[in-house]
């Protein structure tokens, strides 16, 4: 049985079902989803004010999963991966992260269809982080605030997105860039007739074949557990020591 | 139920029912694993020559299996790669492909350690062309030829090359570069304590997950069924068309 | 008047004050500098875990002087620069960020010397992100903790890792990679003969000339204010509105 | 004197012929140029299947000439390059290398235009291989197959192709991506006013002054003759020994 | 007291005084500002060829300067600018290269709209070696010659230009890419609403920074003073001795 | 016939001639080389400063031979190569960029071995420029001044680093970075038994080649003839109109 915690960081609880739902679809028989969401920190992720502030609830969540196999970080901007590596039970992987390492097995280039063009900078600059600066033919926004993806508009406005990334960046394969488009994948994968890629379902069967395969963060450098450090101030809870 | 074909390509029989045995033990409880050679070809791939001269083998092989739902071609030098795609019934990974992506999961960096010197220029490449040209912290080889390395001179060697090229790369992870060094990789891992990554799991992980979440290779542009076409001589078995 | 607030985004006293101290050695004469560190946080930051902790008490501090003209974030990881960008009533560097342009103008590369071995992931992908994927011939670890910098001995062990960075990766320019090494800038320049760059002097220098200039972040796309949103829990202080 | 063979890796034996003029056009009075075809694989080289399973010929082809004191490889996508390499009796050019080398002596940036939109992607790969990825400032297709570039339509589409892309690319230089293209140079040159450069000439060039200057693949390495190895069945004759 | 000197390469007397007038307006209250200008080489510098020719003067005017703490060399070319750093009295900054280091710090990416169509290529190079290969989004040209951006049609084409450039490339930030240009610079910003660096005020700021960071361009290898040496005929006054 | 003129940047007399012996020992029958140097300038070229110098003799010369069907730049750093471009009656190559070109026809990867340390920024750069950054594996200094390359102890110091730099790089080719290494080429080649690259006659048959086939720099855009401008004061005679 393999154990998989995905967190998502912002706190709207119906984005976190929908997380749930997405990965549930796809994980294998034995696999066990839990799908989660912090008590503190924004309600959707918009900006790197955002990010910064929904990391300390990705931590926690982290932290209060300790029998946890492995953990998905549901936030296309990857918030907190790094020192999520450091404390995890197991191996981390960020949506983001996991869509771009799937759409490279697919085809030559890639497009991302994201909310507000305001993330479109964070997005470029995890492409360029995880090597697939070249492979990342174009990012887009569709201009739909992440709370707001459920709306048949919303849905048509990312389709037409898709549609016009397509036809402008000569990819041959298409990327959501957001944990609340899970649910449109198949939709648009179907009109299109390209392979389309949402990352809470790649990261949750990346984390689920680490697992399989034995293997976690190494802890032989800058993964290694941080060195114990007492943290002040409304963030005391953190202190804590990592063996 | 999900069928996947392993390619070696090469007809060393043994090697082939190694890499069988190192995709089933990582394989879900749904999967059947089929571990295939070609009637064709070199003996082991050392070198471009080789290389070149596998490649048909591998064609010759997909073709065989129209039933299977994806791929692996289990040489580190994935090659056949980009015609694969074209032309198999499902998604197609190489397992220097999947184990690179695997490594830069699992930490900062990764070194790989390989067979004979001459296959690194090779080795670069597919790093580079992959994205990983800054993750790749080096390549390594250990001198032993793909055939000789079951025995425990060999194994010495390349455990001895894996660590010198850990203190070397200041990597977090190994990778190892043949589909020879499988059956190493718990032995290295224990010894060294870090992660190591035997691109015949990998690749069997990866494939089994795009099968899994249903994505194939695109069929929108470069990787389109080749137009059909005369193969003349010695070859005229792959004239084929494709829908 | 130029107003400069340089946060320490680790709660040691001590060295908030050095900080402090290094930043008015080389302002303006009409340059007021203020050093602040948050009453939140890592009492250092020496892991992915303690910066993304120290983040929100970074934010706090910004958000507490809305009437400094612009900022320095002083950890050599630069924890927070973009979302405080976004926030900041004026420009904000990074002292990692402030050393390494100032560094390429001295010379072809830059050696960069640093406290603990587990940072150099992070202060490579730092030069990557700004530009000095190529000018950055090395990072290099001292092994000694950041609060520990001011023993003699620790003091020699920075001189020495200097000396080693210098012949190792035939570099022009060294450059301090901690805040906390701000006050041994000029004895390692006497001594090796090089230019020695301090990322707090140089931080302190590039917001004052960016307050001259009359530039500050750009509101034009991903730096505008972000979009207003509940912060819920332990957070819930960081719910504000910016224009 | 100095001996040439060109392979041209599909089997259209007119286009063999027209390779044969367009080298000899070029040569030095001293240099003997000698055009084959393979006798085995495709028809025209469309696809990575038909690169694939060109690549056998072209090793047959150049083991057939001992004699030659230097080859070409007369395929936009070079395919084969790497071992031929390894096995041929003198330097081995490919037309796409010879012509993105040539191109970057004659101006800042060049665009290539070639025959079918599938093939763009592998070359953008030997673009990046060869270190021309920002020197080369656009692919396009004109979208005729290889064995119909002899019409007035079709020499009108490259044309066209042609002036499309000197306006979108900002380019100084233009690239013909195809051997079947060789006897359009001159007239696209007088029509657009810019050098354009033809692989097949330029890698004829590039032989001779390889083989005027005394140079030949370097054997220190990676191309050293391959290692003996038996090849089975129907690829049994490439069993061969290289000293 | 700093006393800077800044070198306009070519031999326009208005436009020294122009830059004169820029650095003056940003300078701190102890700087003292000097504007020079070639008794040698081109009126204005709008060629690869003029450059060459440029930068005798640029290096006769360093040496009548010994008394200068540091340098500003106002061309948006950066004419000699490794050959000013050998033999300065102190640092030197290009203002292409101070413009590009200024924009960063304000956004993701910058454009520069600069005057002849023909400059862009050596324009790109700079950002290349500078490190601003990504974050240089375009480099466009408002086609209106150095000398003649003074009149009103041509401000209003260089705010077309930066209008145009600021959409099409999806920036934060505007680079004028002419000394001639400084002026504009408050009534472009005004117009469009984000940052426009001008290269002469941020060369003055940068260098008026190094200095009173004690720092000067590093004598520790490429930047030594050169080896004494004749230089012949009609340059035979540069021949120098430099310790 | 092809006429060629190389122009050695320097006015050591005797590098000249032996730069037109390494030149004619290549070139084809038909071909009549010229070797020139200029009148001005300096004695050889160790320095930026002596190689900003160098360029207006560079230019007078090629002003001086307006029949000439093609020209070589004949000093390592390529000095004045993109003002030569645009002035020249014909195509221009120099000696590093040749050098480079053919080199990486020969193997994965080159040495460079150079005469002075402080001259290897420049190479780097060079390489970098012309897409050579991965194929160029070390640039290395054997501290021989150019002007006395031709005593014993000189060639065996520049053995030596030949020797040393193949084991450290892993590279399959050798670079000569100065034209005064001409007549050591055969002897190394033959000593360590790997390619040695000459830039001299190198760039000598790269320019036969361009004649041969009817190219020359693109007039299109960047390398047009430039704007006629009056060159004032110790430079007058520069003023020129070109066509």
């Amino acid at each position: 049985m393999i154990r998989i915690t995905l967190v998502n960081p912002n706190t709207a609880r119906e984005m976190t079902e929908a997380i749930g739902r997405g990965a549930r679809a796809v994980a294998a028989s034995g696999t066990v989803v839990t799908a989660v969401g912090p008590a503190m920190g924004p309600a959707s992720v918009e900006s790197h004010y955002d990010a910064a502030l929904a990391v300390p609830g990705v931590l926690a969540e982290i932290a209060a999963a300790p029998d946890a196999d492995g953990f998905v970080i549901a936030c296309f901007g990857d918030p907190g991966l790094d020192a999520a590596r450091e404390v995890a039970s197991g191996p981390v992987v960020g949506i983001a992260e996991a869509a771009m390492h799937t759409a490279t097995l697919l085809g030559r280039g890639f497009s991302i269809v994201t909310t507000l063009a305001r993330t479109i900078g964070r997005t470029e600059e995890l492409a360029h982080r995880y090597g697939f600066a070249a492979a990342c033919r174009g990012v887009h926004a569709c201009d739909v605030p992440v709370l707001e993806l459920d709306s048949p508009s919303a849905r048509a406005a990312v389709l037409d997105r898709c549609a016009a990334a397509l036809a402008t960046d000569r990819s041959d394969v298409l990327v959501l860039g957001c944990a609340g488009m899970t649910e449109l994948t198949g939709a648009i994968s179907a009109k299109l007739g390209v392979p389309v890629v949402d990352g809470v379902a790649a990261a949750t069967k990346l984390v689920e074949s680490l697992v399989a395969l034995g293997l976690r963060t190494s802890t032989h450098g800058e993964y290694a557990p941080p060195p114990p450090k007492p943290q002040a101030g409304l963030l005391a809870e953190f202190t804590r020591s990592f063996e």
